[in-house]
């Protein structure tokens, strides 16, 4: 059985997750990136690798800070970017789903970057354009309901990588609603797969999803005893939708159980960075003193998080037709 | 009296309908648009016709698939794009819309592409620019109420010259809600002018116009009567709004009398091409088997679509100024 | 105190009121978007100055009418746009609006094109840049509360300058809501720093602020009076929130008492020029014959104000970083 996102050279066809994703590959998308970083201190913030390419933003959830990253990372590449904000009531039907990706396809799209509430959709395009012979179009998963969120992965790597060199000694917590987390998710198979020796997670027990010991996770429903001596802290946002659900007592309640502070950073390595994929909501998964703190790189992500795109938009785009 | 798409040179100022346009610039748009197709497949599909002008997208009514084709084709020609979704209510004076023009004309605007619910608009506007002297500024409708589509009727014609070649020996069948279709009413008035000698609407009484006939349509309510010997089947959208109004009984009513199956296609000569609009409703006007079958030319109407939208733009773009 | 739009070399670093914006400024604005107005007529209507700088359009109050002025402008210096309608109650804490600020400077952007229904809040941006050092980041104000909308007040100082010349000898007259006018506000404190002698205020009792008078103003209730021998009417846009509100008693009311008609317009000189930033409410606070009449330089002023926005954005993407 093939990896949906490799063609038949081992080359990424499509980045749908990091699960599975080869170390090799993982490290090219970081070294490309790498090369991208500066491009944004320029006078002209443009290369021309994607010129006159057509790249579809196709976002059946809302999300404009996503959007966003996507639409920069493809002008910086010189693409052509169309955005489709597509209400997910239109296309209700599966059928009719693939009918809007055969035509966007037939007006020579080069690459779809799918948002979706439901987990798998990006698996449903790219198989779909695999079947039909339709190789030109790339698929970038943006977000599929709980499932992944590869991107957001990549550049946690990347931070991660930029801040401690070497994955191989490191202890990485992360802290909050695991349950719900395509970025955990993501995270956890992106750092198993790179040799991280010790991924923890932290959170309530309502909040943690089962299978994770399994995956080679160490569980603590404890934050003083998740943090000891942990490298990199990477906290989750709390969804708003949760803070009033029956799972959790109240945003003031987790805050005193599972809040970043000060006190509790400490209890982490002294050189700790703290990463947070954003928006923040501060007072509830992390203090102020903690996000605008030393030790926060949530920004450098931002910054990182472009270059990482740009690096995936690229590759693929590179990618020869099977 | 004066055809108002014509300049005093007898080029094409704006493209408001297919009714009149004479056959020798239906054949200048279908052959510039050839020379585009092969654009699409290119390492960089881009030209520079339309390079530093600014072409408005102006949606006053909401129609993403449509609006996408014409950012994709502006893009393509190195146009700037300006996406406005004009709602209705805030220009339901006539007044407010010619100084919503006007303003937009101002800032040196080079092309408004305008979609309105109401029959008309885009000659309404075509004409104040005229009464005004703007005449920098061009006007390519994309679909007036129940009026005109041309675009879409120029594409069809496309499509059936690239797989027919000669369109004076064909039979061509339109099928479906003729009545509320823009569609139908500008496939008409193209095929008539370049010379197919049998044009066929085909459907229940209740959705099908007065006058056909004088427009030298052959009018069939038996489906399988209309569909003999055609050489192409043009299917139409039944709008959702229709299928629970008076005017049917209901939806699978519909597809038992008037869908497009294989064994009603079987009627049609062996050659013979399917069209379709789009977006489509499989099982209603169009059976699911016919839609994925060999002798639909669906999709690849989509992708000449591009070019065709792209042959106008530059064809506008370069007129003379009158 | 320094001016907070100001560098450490007296360059600007943001546009955010007219008020105290030196004399020498203005102007050198003013000349550089003369430069600007005849590209709109050019065959390619690009210039480079802005190839590959980032400029985000962050819309906290929807104006499609402004928001499109700025993206056209952003176009023809060849920037990279980025349209962000943020709803206010998304962002309702301006602790969420800074971080919002941050992740978008984080991304490299160069400039923040603001527009938002609390006056003020550019300010805040603007200082939190400099706070935390972000100073590669420039703030335009697009229009915020009822304080200020410093761009339409240069677009009608290039106005003025382009029909009259000479600032120093002029009567202007700005007729109207001036109590919830921005660009009241923004006209007031240009006209006065570029030397106009007499600035009058022309409306009903309920709608003229204090402290005019104090500014150097002379008020007017009766419109006959105010207009005579002006050199120069602004006329302002009555919001429909007030016509049905305690402070008037009629949209007719108003026309009959402050409406420009012919009439009162021969009051004015012979060769006055009559201008409205837009949307106009014809037949409310003008009349049709006179927005449409040789005085009016109306549309001028939209051709104006693109080469404005085109120089302010220029010069700050110019400006050296403190």
């Amino acid at each position: 059985m093939q990896n949906p996102q490799l063609n038949q050279h081992g080359e990424l066809q499509h980045l749908l997750t990091t699960e599975g994703l080869p170390k090799a590959v993982i490290h090219h998308i970081l070294d490309t990136a790498a090369s991208f970083v500066n491009i944004g201190n320029r006078e002209v913030k443009k290369v021309p690798l994607m010129r006159g390419k057509s790249v579809f933003n196709l976002f059946f959830e809302n999300s404009t800070r996503t959007r966003t990253t996507f639409e920069i990372a493809s002008k910086r590449l010189s693409a052509d970017v169309i955005n489709l904000n597509i209400s997910a009531s239109s296309t209700s039907k599966g059928e009719s789903l693939l009918d809007t990706i055969d035509n966007l396809a037939a007006m020579h799209a080069d690459m779809f970057v799918v948002r979706h509430a439901q987990s798998g959709a990006p698996y449903l395009i790219a198989r779909h354009l695999r079947e039909t012979g339709q190789n030109h179009v790339h698929v970038v998963n943006a977000g599929d309901g709980r499932h992944a969120h590869p991107t957001q992965g990549l550049l946690d790597m990347y931070t991660i990588r930029h801040y401690k060199k070497d994955f191989s000694q490191l202890r990485v917590a992360i802290v909050g609603d695991i349950l719900h987390s395509r970025v955990a998710r993501s995270d956890i198979h992106a750092l198993t797969t790179l040799g991280v020796p010790e991924v923890r997670a932290i959170g309530p027990r309502t909040l943690l999803p089962g299978g994770l010991e399994q995956m080679g996770v160490r569980v603590f429903t404890d934050m003083n005893e998740g943090l000891k001596d942990v490298d990199v802290i990477i906290t989750l946002r709390l969804q708003n939708e949760r803070m009033s659900g029956a799972l959790l007592p109240s945003a003031q309640e987790f805050f005193k159980s599972y809040g970043l502070t000060p006190e509790r950073l400490a209890l982490a390595k002294p050189d700790a960075i703290v990463m947070h994929p954003g928006p923040m909501n501060r007072g509830v998964e992390i203090d102020s003193a903690v996000a605008d703190g030393p030790q926060a790189v949530i920004l450098p992500q931002v910054t990182f998080g472009i270059a990482v795109r740009m690096a995936v938009m690229s590759i693929l785009a590179g990618t020869q037709t099977a």
